[in-house]
């Protein structure tokens, strides 16, 4: 490990997120931090990549000091932008977050902080998304110190070409962690329902609303181990081909 | 197979592509068609979703005939809406394109064709995603004509839970087609490039560019199926979890 690694930082939250700040101070500890964070919230914007729009950044204060770029697009757009254009380095790390709200399940394929650590591992710098499993009342402090501990590994090992780790970290007090599990992304879904309402004008609109729905029981799948108070480390990877089911397909009949 | 399969249809280039109209007419021979598109383009959106905004859905009408439904939504949005709030049944079979343009190697996980192909997966619809590897003078007649045949095979033959079929079709003339090869999602990725300007109020901007890079030679590789001419179709889950990976990352020092 080097003895100042460089740190990249990004979210999905948004460049004033009260998580990306608490990540911040914990990640100073550790080597010389840079933010490059959406100027808004980009939340379930999934992997998605600016083409059509020209993007733009900003110098962002806090307190009257540089905080950060903030950049009008996506965490994917973020990390592209960080590495092709503002930065003359390669980070030696990424982190993602620290995200309010859990990415598990499917869930995962949704997250924009998930995207920016995807996006990292892409360009081979090791990367990770965090993200705590709440909405309401967030103390983040116990997630960014783990965030520091895992960085602190990450830079020792590094991580397999093409992989990346997903961290949830359980909301709960800092004595009431059960443990660490090493978990895959678990099967829970949505059941959907779509709120349909009338506007003033009298036109229909709506809103998707859901419910998650557990489908596993086993313990190494990443949202029971949230429930059990444990911290869940996903391995990630952007190769979606299901290698399983090659062979059974060259058996169909598809002669063009 | 039924009778009369009932087919949902979608896409990311707005349900006035020629694409989407292509594969409208082609499939309507094959079952009851029903159209469910994004109102205006939405490439490289990834697998977003929209909660933040309400979604308003209209009739939209080609040479004054109902044609489908239009949301102000994402392809996923797309899919999720017609699933849970405007079908009264479940489709047997959904399709999404045809995509201008190819969505192969790392422009997977960019692509909102291929999210509906996701969406329509996680609900458990046996669902394919097709594209035309071209962005000029696209002539959609045979990857049409492909979609169809691929249709009835999927309808047969069904696909395991949680896999759905990305499909590319290279743009050339139906005789010039050397076969159809079952692939891997290929390693290619972009060099990118942020091109620099000023605007007239002498803002900086920039625009995301970039080349793709091929970094494999096997003929089992999406991309290099494409340049064979030959249609490459990879079988794409969405568990991203890296299995391979588990028991190292359990060695890692990692107690809480």
């Amino acid at each position: 490990m080097k003895d100042t690694p460089r740190i990249l930082l990004t979210n999905d939250d948004g460049i004033n997120a009260p998580g990306l700040m608490a990540l911040y101070q914990e990640m100073q500890k550790l080597g010389e931090v840079t933010v490059v964070a959406p100027d808004s919230e980009k939340s379930a914007v999934g992997h998605a990549i600016t083409l059509s729009d020209p993007l733009r950044v900003w110098n962002f204060e806090k307190n009257g000091t540089f905080f950060g770029y903030a950049v009008n697009g996506t965490p994917a757009d973020c990390v592209k932008i960080a590495y092709w254009a503002l930065l003359d380095f390669k980070p030696d790390l990424l982190v993602s977050g620290i995200n309010l709200g859990s990415n598990t399940g499917i869930n995962v394929i949704y997250s924009g902080t998930v995207s920016a650590a995807t996006e990292g591992t892409i360009l081979n710098i090791p990367s990770f998304a965090i993200s705590l499993t709440t909405y309401k009342n967030p103390d983040f402090t116990y997630a960014a110190k783990f965030a520091r501990k895992l960085g602190v590994q990450l830079l020792e090992r590094g991580l397999p070409k093409g992989t990346f780790l997903n961290v949830n970290v359980p909301a709960v007090k800092e004595e009431e962690i059960r443990g660490v599990v090493i978990t895959r992304q678990g099967q829970a879904i949505y059941e959907e329902r779509f709120d349909r309402r009338i506007d003033p004008q009298n036109r229909v609109y709506y809103w998707l609303t859901g419910k998650k729905v557990e489908l596993e029981e086993d313990e190494e799948v990443d949202d029971r181990a949230i429930l059990h108070n444990k911290v869940s480390i996903t391995p990630i990877h952007y190769d979606l081909t299901n290698y399983k089911y090659l062979d059974e397909l060259k058996k169909w009949n598809l002669t063009p």
